[in-house]
């Protein structure tokens, strides 16, 4: 079988998030999957090296689809072009790549950064508002930053996770979250070996209920040991949420 | 009279324009000047340093206006927090000064500096494509630097003006043309004692043309001698362009 990568860019405002999903429609995968059986007369299955919700975009995103050698007829650039001819404009194929054989988009990860982004700005930013989660309270950095320090490093992050009937294991490690202000937008960039359903939004909302006095970096470890979603703060909104890499081997 | 001056910022994707039209409405001055009325209970005229046409956008647009000074009543800092509550997230003033009596934000200008944005990148811009004109065709830029020369000074830009039934000078000066090409992004700014209607556009539309060899640099001279709309380049679309900067003595 040939094995091609795609590096994916997209804006995810207006899809209900990456994944292809029974009944409803309008998400990336779906996009993605289309324009592949269009180009090679049969129904080509993409893995993505995990979801994106709804509203969540890439700046980028790894897929692989496998192909039979005997249909495997056109170059990495011929692929991408073709991509980037029939897709909408809010999806750009960055790059393709031929990969290993047993290269698997999501199994062989292992690790990813998101970042997300937050208008904090004495006046609201127009031109990145739809990419920008718009705050008006004043944030205590340092207080976040002193958060972020606890939730650092291994977990049980239980309580940073919205799907309940979770049975898997929710242990995950965070290897570092940085905070960096420029422009009146705060980019925190949350890099680990896999985040849970909304824990990036999750995390986000916590601090932000930290940056905002409502919480205290102290309570954080407390947090973690309720294992209990109610814990934790808010689930901040998709639009400010980026995948920014994911690292294979 | 109380004079204040504002320093707006808008996206102008939504509207038509700058300027309050007789029946079309949806513009960037009536929607400030609906406010203004709110704030102060009676109708205040808002004088703009010029217009923009619809769907270009200001990084800093400034208007002044003038009231009674027993209506004057508020502070800079409410006057901008009342606008920034009201107004729609595609318009946010940046801020408010108090301006001596005679400023006037049209008649006071000395200069002003636009920049258009072209996405000549390999793969087209998702992020910021709503504010970028997309050209495929590969640009020389020492040919399109070279026709700027051609350009800058004082010419009558007649060529450049579409509007036919102009009747007042078509006589400008541009101090400076730059263009700038950073992660697939061409930025040409231009510098100048005042522009002709969709002139900027024409500029870019040329310039454009002589990058993708279509025009010679050589050319420009004879294009600015016609005086006649139809020797110089394609009016460039409105989404790529930028009011950056009004300078006053």
């Amino acid at each position: 079988m040939a094995n091609f990568c795609l590096m994916i860019q997209y804006d995810g405002t207006r899809y209900n998030g990456w994944q292809r999903q029974g009944n409803t429609s309008n998400t990336i995968q779906e996009k993605l999957e289309t324009i592949l059986e269009r180009l090679y007369g049969e129904p080509v299955d993409l893995n993505g090296s995990g979801r994106t919700d709804a509203g969540v975009h890439a700046f980028c995103q790894i897929a692989n689809y496998r192909i039979p050698r005997i249909l495997s007829r056109y170059t990495c650039q011929e692929i991408q072009q073709y991509f980037n001819e029939y897709l909408p404009q809010d999806i750009r194929i960055l790059g393709v790549e031929k990969a290993e054989e047993r290269f698997h988009a999501r199994l062989s990860a292992i690790s990813k950064t998101y970042e997300y982004r937050i208008d904090c700005g004495s006046v609201a930013n127009v031109f990145e508002r739809r990419y920008l989660y718009r705050v008006e309270e004043a944030l205590d950095l340092d207080r976040m930053q002193e958060a972020a320090g606890y939730l650092t490093g291994t977990h049980d992050f239980k309580s940073f996770c919205d799907n309940r009937q979770m049975k898997k294991s929710t242990v995950r490690t965070i290897h570092e979250i940085t905070l960096e202000l420029e422009n009146g937008i705060l980019r925190i960039r949350y890099h680990g070996d896999g985040f849970l359903y909304h824990m990036v939004r999750i995390l986000t909302g916590t601090l932000l209920e930290v940056g905002a006095g409502d919480l205290m970096p102290s309570q954080i470890p407390a947090i973690l040991e309720a294992r209990d979603r109610s814990f934790a703060g808010f689930t901040a909104p998709p639009q400010g949420l980026f995948l920014m890499d994911i690292y294979y081997e």
